[in-house]
């Protein structure tokens, strides 16, 4: 549970509240987005006349994990030192900081994903995680990482949470995922669960449709369940609810529509709330995903919302507050739910010192930026730990024939076929940061990555070329809404081509999904490599020749011969 | 089971075995692609040489169902002439022959596909598709219609045999596919069911990698054991063992590769010749696919394909040649083995009465061609039977709300959300037909088909645009080597646009997949239209607007409330 509030934070908060209009209460209870403000965000006047006219509690900064990072330290700081000093109630600023303050902001840094943490597997490491997210992120102005996720990674057709989770395995992502929550919270940041109650069940994506998680009451409280209770039982400030349904508690009409724990009482309230013991915010999922959508007009889809026990909605528009005011007025929505809602989220201000912002907006608690870093030992250290844990998840799920490591002295010609590529119109370019790799150590690299891979192979070898090893490197961008994780279209084509070459034997090595022997079934060599972050794509070449050990353990079930029936799907008949 | 032979076709298929050098035993036993000959295919000459040479029993012609039609049908058929008087025994030309005709040759009539027929579900319609199939087909030169599939579409996932199979129900599948073969047969041309033991249990495809049927023996007995038993009871000639383990009869060394049919001993000869008593032609599925590519080198998979049962390779190349004359030599291969596969060969072709073909390669059973047509009054009755088919298999999945049919009198204005894009480079412009027809009936169409479909609708909503109707067609081509039939990349993007425009209620059409709602479950309003054959979409526009009825029913399970918890593929935990 969380520290109790000192008897001048305790004040604090009641002193702020009392001090609300009914439009201010409503306003923090909304969480805006910096990025969709309707004038230039950096036009100081606009700025003040729309806070207010809409009095919010807090703003989502920085790049979207699921689209990239964006943009530079320092203006972000700056931004928020601004906004501070103009916003009469503290504001809060959060951000997308799942891997790294750089998965939210480009000059920081990055670090391999969760996935990654869990190929590792060591609690220390995770709290470091955790850690220098916090430091960098809060020098940067944030406050509120929506981070870390705590979903697990049961269906292996999940196209969401692929890498951005700790894993299949519920006591090792319950002590890493709360490892990582203590860190960021130890360093000044509030750490927020997500996704209650679990993605990683469904096949569908909750961006596009509300998605279920399909398991029983028993089965749900051993895994995601126990995940949540250790992370709010460790005192996480805040939880994020999804556009996913738990039907053995709150099955609906069901017939007609899945209820999102975003809109459901009983997930929200009676489960998390009461059955759980969760005292922070409950943050809802972006309100314009497609989850969230179907459930009905604007006006129901919010105030459900909000009732079911949500304290913060992510994104929902300034129109949220003319609706709320209406349905205070006429009695929709009570004012005291309404009032304790917000006396969480200002515990949490408390909680994490934004109360004492200076009049000019400077957070005293932050560490200063130099060149758009953090002073350079702290800088190092947080680059290292990036290296550290690159170095320490790359997995061997399969070496059947012994091919690994490969010796340097006679591998000179190899060719890589790429599984990157969805049509002739799009492929993912970052995959020649391995190609570099191979290239900087000498080796003449042919690469296979077109139309008809076929064809080009059976080419090759009748010219009578070979190689003296082949790499099939996989890469699906991290959720690129592409409503599936697997190798589709021109990468499926390659896969039949390697099948092929007699000449060579390839190792797979998947910078994504875990699952590739799913559709590659018949690799011999499988490395898995959970990203294409920088360090990581070096690592894994010096790896691939031996240079330094594979370290990472699979956090997931990656080669569990129950997964090769083919029937995956299969209806009942 | 097949009809006896005649005492004069046994004297034939004797009298013509005995005169056969072991080159031409082997001969037999291969099928060629007419479409890579290394020389141009209308060169009389180097045809010679090449028949010298390579005396195969048998040449495919005609463009590749999973790819597209081609070609004309006078043009086919004067070159099967060329090659019948070349050859010393006669040939047989087979096709892709799955829907019509009009499947392998563009000028002859393609039908709706196999799951069309299941949708209107009519023996004697069946019949006529069969055998307007052949006698358009024997007219073009076609003697081997590589045709009917008697596969069964029991997971919604599978990506190979979508609309190409009767549906997931055994008894309406082993009716119809017999159906469709007796009316092959009766006119002229033999039937090749496929696949053996049947594709549609996996998620995969076998073009890229073996596949698995993960039933138990008891259910594949209830299923496919029972489409197979009767086609081969009701005398089919020929079956296509695919690229497909069956575990329950051939598990293999299960941990190192599965066994597809194609090499199978148990599976070709214990299970589909004796114990089901099959004594038709086996013919293997393309041997330069994925699913059988992966078995061992060239020598190997030509072997073991021949030794396990198989009377007919398709595709193995003119190495087949001298890899099986080194065999027999050795012992690998024996010849009675090889004489029995060519005994059946031979008496396939005595049946077919292609021993009666003149002197000058001409075909006395064929229908005539008048303008690359059958004559006028068949031509008719073809085109009509594919316009009644089209007709009657469009089917309403979901009417929820009675939006069907629409009102022609009140509906002006339509939006069509296209669901045919994979990405920004790769869409499928046939999609236009549907498009062109909503035109042509005078409605104002607004189409969404674009790379950030939510603003856009925000944007149309927000300038106070409304729509009559909205309408979410979807098509993925078949059998694309996508891996996939689900809607993905930006098809999934426009799912989630729908659910955003408040003012509409899509209208969702499927010309591909039957299961839309396993993707987009929120539909109140669903059709299945199963192509995108020109009639189909002509006629799928009129039902919308109450004009003709919608007389469909559909042939899977596309509409079951099992089928939405979202955990398909989870794993055993």
């Amino acid at each position: 549970m969380q520290r109790p509030l000192s008897k001048e934070e305790q004040e604090w908060v009641e002193r702020t509240l009392e001090a609300m209009s009914l439009r201010e209460l409503i306003g923090q209870t909304m969480q805006d987005h910096a990025g969709r403000l309707p004038f230039k965000g950096d036009d100081e006047a606009a700025l003040r006349g729309y806070l207010a006219q809409y009095p919010v509690g807090s703003f989502f900064i920085g790049g979207e994990v699921i689209q990239k990072a964006a943009g530079k330290a320092e203006d972000y700081r700056d931004w928020t030192v601004m906004l501070q000093r103009i916003s009469k109630v503290p504001l809060l600023f959060s951000g997308d900081l799942e891997f790294g303050a750089g998965s939210a902001v480009k000059s920081l840094t990055a670090f391999p994903p969760l996935l990654a943490l869990a190929a590792a597997d060591d609690e220390a490491l995770a709290y470091e995680y955790g850690k220098y997210t916090a430091m960098e992120g809060r020098a940067a102005g944030f406050t509120w990482a929506l981070a870390p996720g705590t979903d697990l990674l049961l269906n292996w057709m999940n196209p969401v949470i692929t890498t951005r989770c700790l894993g299949d395995d519920a006591g090792r992502a319950a002590r890493l995922s709360a490892a990582v929550m203590r860190g960021m919270q130890d360093y000044g940041i509030a750490a927020c669960a997500k996704h209650f109650p679990g993605d990683g069940v469904d096949y569908r994506d909750q961006h596009i449709i509300t998605t279920i998680n399909s398991l029983s009451e028993e089965e749900w409280f051993s895994t995601y369940g126990h995940v949540a209770q250790t992370i709010i039982d460790q005192g996480v400030m805040s939880y994020m609810t999804g556009h996913i349904a738990l039907p053995w508690i709150d099955g609906g009409d069901a017939a007609a529509k899945p209820v999102p724990a975003t809109v459901s009482e009983r997930i929200t309230t009676e489960l998390l709330r009461e059955r759980m013991g969760f005292d922070g915010v409950v943050l809802s999922d972006a309100l314009d995903m497609g989850g969230f959508l179907a459930w009905g007009d604007y006006e129901k889809r919010i105030i459900d919302c909000f009732n079911c026990g949500t304290d913060v909605l992510l994104w929902p528009g300034v129109r949220y507050f003319a609706v709320m005011e209406q349905a205070v007025a006429d009695g929709r929505v009570s004012r005291e739910r309404l009032t304790a809602s917000v006396r969480r989220i200002l515990e949490m201000k408390a909680r994490l010192g934004v109360q004492f912002t200076s009049t000019a907006g400077e957070d005293g608690m932050a560490l200063p930026l130099l060149d758009d870093k953090l002073p350079p030992k702290l800088d190092r250290q947080v680059r290292q730990l990036s290296r550290e844990l690159a170095g320490r998840c790359i997995t061997v799920v399969r070496n059947r024939t012994g091919q690994l490591p490969l010796n340097p002295q006679t591998v000179r010609r190899v060719l890589v076929i790429m599984l990157n590529k969805v049509t002739e119109g799009r492929k993912y370019e970052r995959m020649n940061l391995f190609v570099e790799q191979l290239k900087a150590r000498g080796l003449q690299v042919d690469i296979l990555d077109e139309f008809e891979p076929l064809t080009t192979l059976r080419q090759w070898e009748q010219s009578g070329i070979s190689w003296d090893a082949a790499f099939a490197p996989y890469f699906l961008p991290l959720h690129g809404m592409m409503n599936t994780a697997r190798p589709v279209g021109e990468a499926a084509k390659a896969i039949w081509a390697m099948q092929h070459a007699e000449t060579i034997k390839p190792i797979g090595i998947s910078f994504a999904s875990p699952y590739l022997l799913q559709d590659i079934p018949f690799l011999d060599t499988l490395v898995n490599a959970y990203s294409l972050h920088e360090d990581t794509v070096e690592l894994t070449v010096k790896a691939l020749f031996g240079e330094i050990p594979f370290q990472g353990n699979s956090p997931v079930h990656a080669d569990s011969q129950d997964d090769y029936h083919g029937s995956r799907g299969l209806q009942k008949t």
